[in-house]
């Protein structure tokens, strides 16, 4: 069985086609949230409770619950209530309205319910579209999407990993490939717009720049700009292993 | 100059603690929330304005502001807009009513606004308590605290690294000391537990069960649970490097 969940929310266009690619390869299961959770990160929920209904109306074929909370809170409803139990066979997350290359892997919620699903164990990846629009043109993702899915299916993931998989906007000249490659050195820079509510109080727009500092041709960046489909393996053990005798160094004992 | 974030609000205990142990070594600068961000994870916020609000009677000696949004929002702000790109030293953030061990790192909102803060190249620490109560005992961590930040400031961290710090609650014995150690291997096991509203509805309050499968002496569960102070050096680079030649070999291109 195939668990899917995104970040847009369950009405978005990206989960649509994916629950239609999936269909034609076993059995779909949708859990997402109701409404659009972009840039949750692996926000979880927390002293408040979440409501979890069954929709027969959105897909064809998928059994679908619509959740109150975040994506990593689908992800783990989905195991003892929606599934009862049921493990998945590979879990889902997409396909997300916008990239989530080198340094959004951290904000993203469709990251972040992928890599919830790897903590369990479960084979699971994130994909992203590098396109924000709402109407954005999916269709020359869905053969690299069932490409992608049917290859983890066949070779098995290295367990408690994550692959997250982003596709190049589409374009006049067709995708070139696949590229596994690194996370890429970049980051957002902010800026904040203030403008005054109409009691004169302050308020803020905050809004990003993407910068990339990577000069490499390994990285997700990269492969994106080069029209490849960017496969970064993503692991969730945060410690800089380097860094240990480094600190150790310092005599802090 | 100190910029003193964390994620359980402005008002808590924990922060206080940090902000009066910090005013002992420099100048100190609060950015923190308006409320309880717990578990917000990298959450920023998108698509809704952010508050931003001087106060001038919570802290004595230190400027501070309180953020509508989450944490990682909070370092976001804190750079143009309050701190009108002044650069800290170093981004504190804590002290967390809570531990912050091995998983719970990509829940935490306190660690992801020390990582936002190595994102832009700044030394940052996330600092937390294995106690959850509003009114934990801080008492036994004031010097330990002095200690690792004193270090950090003399020694430098390496570029984009955070340190994960975790402190055992208060006890009988004094703390036998820091260990710097990897992130263990365990997750939580989440139950969620259904009940009924007024109107006959369902709804699920989630719960967690912490399970370490970690069997090894050198990483932070053991640490804390040994009575030391644990020390990750923590990365945002999730690439699984070891897996890029596994993917490779499924001939995907």
């Amino acid at each position: 069985m195939i668990l899917i969940t995104n970040d847009d929310g369950i009405t978005s266009k990206g989960i649509r086609v994916l629950v239609e690619e999936m269909c034609k390869i076993g059995e779909v299961a949708v859990v997402a949230p109701n409404s659009p959770q972009s840039g949750m990160g692996h926000a979880i929920t927390i002293g408040e409770p979440l409501r979890l209904h069954k929709n027969e109306v959105l897909f064809d074929g998928a059994e679908a619950y619509e959740c109150s909370g975040t994506p990593a809170d689908c992800v783990k409803i989905s195991k003892q209530v929606a599934l009862k139990d049921r493990i998945p066979d590979i879990v889902l997350s997409g396909i997300n309205h916008g990239t989530n290359s080198s340094i959004s892997v951290l904000y993203s919620g469709t990251m972040s319910a992928a890599i919830e699903a790897s903590i369990e164990g479960v084979p699971a990846v994130g994909l992203s579209l590098c396109d924000y629009s709402a109407n954005a043109d999916f269709s020359h993702v869905r053969p690299w999407v069932a490409k992608i899915v049917r290859g983890v299916l066949a070779n098995g993931l290295p367990k408690h990993l994550t692959l997250n998989v982003n596709f190049p906007k589409i374009s006049d000249e067709p995708i070139k490939g696949i590229k596994v490659c690194r996370q890429a050195h970049a980051k957002w820079e902010e800026e904040f717009e203030e403008r005054q509510d109409p009691l004169g109080k302050s308020y803020y727009w905050m809004s990003g720049t993407f910068r990339n500092f990577d000069k490499g041709t390994d990285n997700d960046e990269w492969a994106i700009e080069n029209n490849y489909v960017s496969v970064v393996p993503v692991q969730y053990d945060l410690t800089a292993y380097h860094a240990i005798s480094v600190l150790e160094e310092w005599g802090m004992e």
